[in-house]
């Protein structure tokens, strides 16, 4: 049985399962970033989890904690494409059939993994379908569990344990952080990993870096009203593209996150080619958020440690190529 | 006074005096590239070190020795680009001015970052100049230090810090090298590894990848004879295009160097392709080398735990988008 509320017991206990099954990603550090905002940047690369993004702890995480009964019959999940990379690669890991409802045009290399990993993969339109409705409709017809991509105990609590890692691994360099900035889709991350921050590092700051037109949670958490964000408006960032806040994740978030940053793609753009040149490292336009709100000064590094979580590195080749093309 | 002959000692001493100036690079494992190959791979990230390659480690051993007087007139490197930029780096670290001899056509992320961190730059052809000619009369001219790229005890050393590092972490993960694969140009990095996976885990083989027509270092430990390349030839692999081994790093690999494989620019570029797409990672031609050679299957990793040093991620944004660009 699950709690009803995420807590830190829970991301804790996720900690355990994940031991040994989940990477742990390294905390990383890079002069060049350092100098330029004047301050000290660690960066979780979570784009080197498994399939190349955090979500595979709390897609394992929740698998996990299904019975043996619910995971033979299998599992249900919609998802943009990291979360199904996940829960396709947990489930291969458990032995539990995955079923994913992913929308039509997601990045190729998603698709491509999700069945790699013996997924099954259903289509729909993501502006004229209701990927829940789908994905719920099935679910019961076949009696697979759900493994939402955020709204879910499990699922943010295994999330949070990357801020767990992050924290020990920067004692390990001799540093506490001022400011956490995590890239917000949903809330699964920032919710599992400000109740690990709040517990182990409490004066540490928790922000978040949304995309221009989907930062409904800032919006909602800054009002103290229900934001939803207009989901036809285009953006390259479709990994944290989510409509709304989730009920569980809301509260957490309200009561956690200190300040969000809105980034244009310019911005998200601008950070893959730095991650490109000084980092040598690959992120997706979503994963980027958090280290383009830095580098775009709309969150303040200058004087302070932060952590910038690197979420995911799942970029189509084309679409990578073409903005190293693009000259600045 | 430097030793005459690199040693493991010698070797330990520069672990020291790096201890907190060089990053500690995490040593990476994918499960694709683990599936593709049948085997183990634990990848010594030195893309991820200072100025993106393992270069810094040697530059730093070396200009620490220096005497002060030796120091504040400075240093002079001659290289085809990252032992530039480590040299550089370590120069600006340490207060030494440093002048780079460096090829017109160097890759520019290289010469522009060797100038961001203050050296001055002296551009030679290297169809037609000799870069040692121009080096040692430039620095007897000016009374510098000179720091060579690869055939220098100090350089050797600090190279060979980054076998240290790796052994250790591949225990942390509970894993003993059968292998070790190295890209090689002179031989610095690979006779610095050499001496001390000889000491610290003495059943572990050194294998080094070398580029296609400029695979002399094997040849010439081959056959007992001293080979050179033709430098003629061209080669993706720009920072490993040596033509010949050193007089101190060939006697060392001589007895400890257990395989070797030439690697094409197409096992090359395939490498590269699949660090962009399975392990989000940028990787410079000559640094994709070792990577190269075991997935193209040219260094057997079948059933064995291999440490695969990807060694340089400086690679130009128009050549790298390029090599995306191009389907197999």
């Amino acid at each position: 049985m699950s709690a009803s509320e995420p807590s830190f017991r829970g991301v804790l206990a996720a900690a355990d399962r994940l031991k040994g099954r989940a990477l742990v990603t390294p905390l990383l550090e890079n002069a060049e970033l350092n100098a330029l905002v004047g301050g000290r940047i660690l960066l979780k690369a979570e784009i080197l989890q498994h399939c190349g993004s955090f979500k595979f702890r709390g897609a394992y995480n929740r698998l996990s904690r299904l019975s043996p009964d619910e995971r033979r019959r299998g599992v249900l999940a919609w998802s943009s494409g990291n979360h199904a990379q996940g829960v396709a690669r947990a489930g291969k890991m458990l032995g539990a059939p995955a079923v994913i409802v992913m929308p039509k045009d997601a990045p190729a290399i998603k698709a491509e993994r999700v069945r790699a990993d013996g997924a099954e993969i259903i289509a729909y339109d993501r502006y004229t379908d209701d990927r829940e409705i789908i994905g719920r409709r099935i679910a019961a017809e076949r009696g697979l569990a759900l493994a939402p991509s955020f709204d879910d105990v499990d699922i943010i609590e295994g999330q949070g344990t990357l801020a767990v890692e992050a924290v020990a691994q920067a004692r390990d360099l001799g540093a506490e952080f001022d400011r956490f900035v995590i890239p917000c889709g949903g809330g699964g991350m920032t919710a599992g990993c400000a109740l690990a921050l709040e517990e182990l590092t409490p004066r540490c700051e928790t922000f978040i870096a949304e995309p221009q037109f989907y930062d409904e949670t800032w919006g909602s958490i800054a009002s103290g009203e229900r934001k939803r964000a207009d989901s036809t408006k285009p953006t390259l960032c479709d990994a944290i593209a989510t409509p709304a806040p989730g009920d569980l994740t809301l509260p957490v978030m309200r009561r956690l996150v200190r300040g969000g940053a809105a980034v244009s793609d310019e911005d998200v753009k601008a950070a893959i080619r730095f991650a490109f040149k000084y980092l040598k490292l690959v992120v997706e336009p979503g994963g980027a958020a958090a280290l383009a709100a830095v580098l775009a000064g709309k969150i303040d590094a200058k004087g302070r440690i932060v952590g910038v979580v690197l979420s995911g590195g799942n970029v189509d080749l084309a679409v990578f190529a073409g903005i190293l093309s693009e000259t600045r």
